[in-house]
């Protein structure tokens, strides 16, 4: 079976005899890769002319419900079982699978509900509030995101076939930027296949997402300032991609990720039989063990107190011994197999490097030397965990060589500096953990590892049970790191959508900075209803930005203080108290509460009819300006700040700049109100 | 005079020959440049060991101090007179000396006052708020930006000798991460004599701040993963230093801005004789004047409709005719000259190349033929103002070839979207601008071209008084651009500070976290009191992180909510009026008012008598998650969130989580409540 790739809109299958790829436990053949033929840089223009304007045309919320649909139809029990079966063919236990496949769907299910709740229901969204730059207020500053006008081209590795396209893809179409996704050949077959239900599920709009199986021929040299090329594998692949002279001409956006170092430190508190210690042996051995140890964020340095060393070592063998390599179908095996043999020959390789600076206390290189169940041992790609001890710890070899497979190193250490140091020697890591049950210890490290790490987890037996583990990056929070790990960053939620956004800064007069961004900004026009018709009184799709109310006015007594004092209990002295308020470094004497003046600002401007706003439910950037005192007059600006729509509810969002003055024009109060507003009801 | 480096703790001038560096107007000597024999590998040592640390140590606040205190050191009578003195040398006009000078010191305190506002009196800061992980609550997520451990590389091109090292040194130094000025040698001495200055003042920490006049040597040979390099000049030398194998291989962080073909276009409703019209047109030659043209923001692409193209060319060619070239040192000379004779021989050759694919209008590349003023046209670097039309504004070399000086080309458009499209042709600019007083086609263009720049003024009648020009970077928005702008980006506020700092994902108990971070997060341990006694009486140092009061109850009755809707009027449907509050889709029946609910917690949670805390400033994130009924009985729980205390006031905020919950324990308000709170006071 010849993979085939998805180019402008058509599936396309090589006709030479491509490289055949071969089961990772069987060694039999599972399919053949070539993009032979395959017109890239029609790819490239496809993308560009008809699948960014169409993902540009939906707003971030229908790019949200698309990515949920497509999430849902790949779940559906027929999908996952095939998808699980096929998945066993790279060596993955089930467990493996999970991680990749459902790992993978869960991803597109976590960015369709951070679009829906974190963007806006518009095709751009803001970046900061806006910069007033000017002493008369007529020119201002605003940041705003918009998609690029290009192509992301999403570059991933064996090891994670499902994931590491969907954990690309979710964030650039959310973005609004369509997408060209090239897997690593070993393990094509899995992505293909996934790809190959998202095409028929309908739900990607003409061009938003294309396939290349095989090698990318002349791409890069087709890519413009305005595509990205996002990477993940090994980190002489990204140097090559990123100093690729059309990538360095064009500035192309290049984010990678590659493996790395990573460390887990075991705290000093930790002592062997605490909690702590168990977890720490725990998390190594299933480090080490799930995917068989190909994760570019798996732990391969084990740093120890070094008066733990020993006990530490000795729960790691005897937890490994009991590890069972084979075929993942046979019951009871814990570790499949590597993705190919090569695979497991470069793990060979360096694990005879590492063995040069560490001794090697577990597992062996010998394939005829240790038991795989149920599968050849010549045909499969398997290893035995092997763990290392590192009696030098400050050895580079132990820093820098790197086992992609089940092999770590157990590395002493003598203080929380010296832990520190022995971790920043990774020169760059996409996690670290650490295990201690010590918050002061925990700090300390954390304050001088960060710096070198794109994530640290931080487990004790408070959190280990929900802790989702040293390995697992999650959408939510930034995956990359420094230096070695590629310096780059993915997913983070939101952060992985602006990858593939320009920012660009807009400068203007406040209103016309409104007219572009769709927000209503301070100093900008402020619109009257030429009826004076209440804003309360109108559907969210009639309401306009900068539709302003100017209310009545409304005089705050002593004896609204005292009463409000009264019924609500709030007797703070700057409001009872009028020598105690005096000496107050703020205030002349008695003031109103700031609660009080937002609760007789709703009395100025809400319309209180039944209509179509339904709720008020929220506040923000409340900000008290200047005090309010007994005989003070207050008045009202209330204007339509924003309005966004939710796509499948009768109503939606409005925020109102609110601003409170006095009777010398000066603002005592300012803040946004959150409304509910009914839509236009159905005719 | 030799100009000297200052490399780890003293000036250091190297003792060959050296390079000389010539006056711009008079073609004598000013200075000689080399660094032959310094020790750069020993300055970046120096900056890790002595520079980051000492940086580390101190607060955001504290850098931000030291910002306002050396940009007042450089602000005194006798410093700038100095300055201006020697721009002279650069063929700076006063005007164009002030661009440089003033605006450079402006940026320092720009970034102190922000620093101050918008970020923590820490150390460390916080990037967004925490994600809840798990169900149970014991997992979360938090992202932390800590400074790189590294050297700051600042590399500045010759046309803005001072703000181009300030705009580069001062969020760099905010950020805690010690910086290598090396400036371009043409107009090193005008650096050299400001560092010198900075050096004087004795507000740098020791190893923050080095400076390399000169080559850099094998400098980026030394670089690593922490290190960052930001760059700007020519696009050719970044892509070159971007493309160093070491740069590469270990992920350098690399900012680059280069110089791009910006255009302004003019709005079709700008008709001859129309405010826009005006504006434009002295836009335009103030661009080809100011700096004489070396400016990477300059406007080389005027785009304007095809009916007005007559009309702007000759509008140009009047104003432009009245541009008096020559010694900035003689009276109504308004163009100086450019940096260097080189300079004027690539701008020749420049134009030279365009003027094949346009047509030259005005200005003259033969320098016999044009008046300079004060100076010998055959040795100071002297150009008149040139300026070209596009006739076929799709011709490549309009958008591609740039002449660094007093240059620009007319080119007609067709159609909005032709405009957008000839815009996109410069193929990532760092900015570009739009004269309209159409803010539909205003918004329209801003949509289509965004992607393609780092930043867009819209200017109109409105705005053109105050405008701050359409070549002048602001410290508080975004400079940088993609494609052949380098696709990078500086300043924009506090976003220029994160590119010296990681951004870390922490992952663990809420706890945990909050030890970690220093501010409270939901879910971690709330700690009591152990002897009872109200936070409201506790001085801003005595205050614990987690320090928590839980009060008592308050039941609301049907009578509070009339009494409320009375004294404040708010009388909304939804507290008054039973069947119509049913009818809505959120509640029950009548509910308290959100106010009420917030001013009863407030009841709930003061302490009244006089003591440390100061005011209630304001109000945060408010969001009304359950309806509040008749009978419903309240309770607040009200934990120290977070302390902030000023540097150079006798208090501090103090932030506090604010969650009120009902008798069902379930939450009905969450908030941020802002106070001010005293600090001891002293003894």
């Amino acid at each position: 079976m010849m993979l085939s790739s998805y180019a402008q809109g058509h599936w396309y299958t090589a006709r030479d005899e491509g490289t055949p790829l071969l089961h990772a436990v069987t060694g039999e053949e599972v399919a053949r890769i070539s993009s032979a033929g395959l017109d890239v840089a029609g790819m490239l223009d496809y993308a560009r002319r008809v699948g960014g304007p169409g993902l540009r045309a939906l707003t971030f919320h229908q790019r949200a419900a698309m990515l949920k649909a497509l999430a849902q139809s790949l779940s559906g029990p027929e999908r996952k079982a095939e998808f699980h079966a096929l998945s066993a063919a790279t060596g993955a236990t089930p467990a493996d699978s999970a991680l990749d496949i459902e790992g993978g769907i869960s991803t597109l299910f976590v960015y369709s509900s951070k679009g829906r709740r974190e963007l806006p229901n518009d095709t751009v969204c803001l970046d900061g509030p806006p910069e007033l730059l000017s002493r008369k207020g007529t020119f201002a500053g605003q940041h705003l995101y918009v998609p690029l006008h290009g192509v992301a081209v999403l570059i991933d590795a064996f090891n994670f076939p499902v994931w590491g396209m969907l954990e690309k893809l979710a964030p650039a179409l959310l973005a609004g930027m369509p997408v060209i996704v090239k897997p690593a050949s070993q393990t094509a077959y899995l992505t293909e296949l996934v790809f190959r239900r998202m095409v028929e599920s309908g739900l990607l709009p003409d061009g938003a997402a294309q396939l290349i199986c095989g090698g990318v021929g002349d791409l890069l040299e087709h890519l413009t300032g305005q595509d990205a090329v996002s990477f993940t594998g090994s980190a002489a692949t990204a140097q090559k991609l990123r100093g690729h002279p059309v990538v360095l001409r064009n500035s192309v956006r290049f984010n990678a990720e590659a493996d790395s170092l990573n460390c887990s430190v075991l705290g000093p508190d930790a002592k062997p039989g605490s909690d702590e210690f168990d977890l720490y042996v725990r998390e190594v051995v299933r480090e080490m063990t799930v995917k068989a140890g190909q994760k570019c964020t798996a732990i391969r340095r084990a740093l120890v107190p070094s008066e733990y060393a020993g006990a530490v070592v000795e729960a790691l063998r005897e937890a490994l011994g009991k590890v069972r390599v084979g075929d993942p179908a046979e019951s009871g095996v814990t570790m499949g197999a590597l993705a190919s043999l090569g695979q497991r020959d470069e793990v060979r390789r360096a694990v005879e490097r590492l063995s040069g600076a560490a001794e090697l206390l577990q597992g062996t290189l010998d394939p005829g030397s240790f038991e795989v169940e149920g599968a050849d041992p010549e045909r499969g790609a398997f290893l035995p965990p092997i763990l290392l001890l590192g009696g030098d710890p400050d050895r580079d070899e132990v820093h820098t060589v790197e086992a992609f497979g089940p092999v770590s190193t157990v590395l002493p250490y003598q203080s929380v500096g010296h832990a520190a140091a022995l971790a920043a020697r990774g020169e760059g890591s996409l996690v670290g953990s650490v295990f201690s049950f010590d918050d002061s210890f925990v700090r300390q490290l954390v304050l001088e590892a960060a710096a070198h790490h794109g994530r640290l987890l931080l487990v004790n037996r408070e959190s280990a049970a929900e802790s989702t583990g040293h390995g697992s990056p999650l959408p939510h929070l930034v995956h990359g790191g420094p230096g070695r790990a590629g310096g780059g960053e993915e997913l983070g939620g939101i952060r992985g959508v602006l990858h593939y956004m320009q920012r660009t800064a807009l400068q203007g007069s406040p209103t016309t900075l409104t007219a572009v961004t769709g927000r209503w900004i301070p100093g900008a026009a402020r619109l009257q209803d030429p009826a004076g018709v209440h804003p309360f009184r109108k559907h969210l799709e009639d309401l306009r930005i900068g539709e302003t109310l100017r209310t009545g006015t409304r005089t705050v007594t002593l004896e609204d203080i005292e009463r409000f004092a009264a019924s609500t209990g709030d007797r703070f002295y700057a409001h009872m108290d009028n020598e105690a308020a005096a000496r107050n470094p703020f205030f002349d004497g008695r003031v109103a509460h700031g609660y009080l003046i937002v609760a007789l600002a709703a009395g100025l401007f809400v319309d209180p009819d039944e209509g179509p706003v339904l709720a008020n439910y929220g506040l923000e950037n409340l900000r008290f300006t200047k005090p309010v005192y007994p005989g003070d007059t207050l008045r009202v600006t209330f204007t339509c700040k924003e309005k966004n729509p939710r796509e499948a509810e009768p109503y939606g969002e409005v925020r109102w700049d609110t601003e409170v003055s006095n009777q010398d024009g000066e603002v005592v109060a300012r803040y946004d109100v959150l409304t509910l507003v009914a839509k236009r009801p159905a005719p």
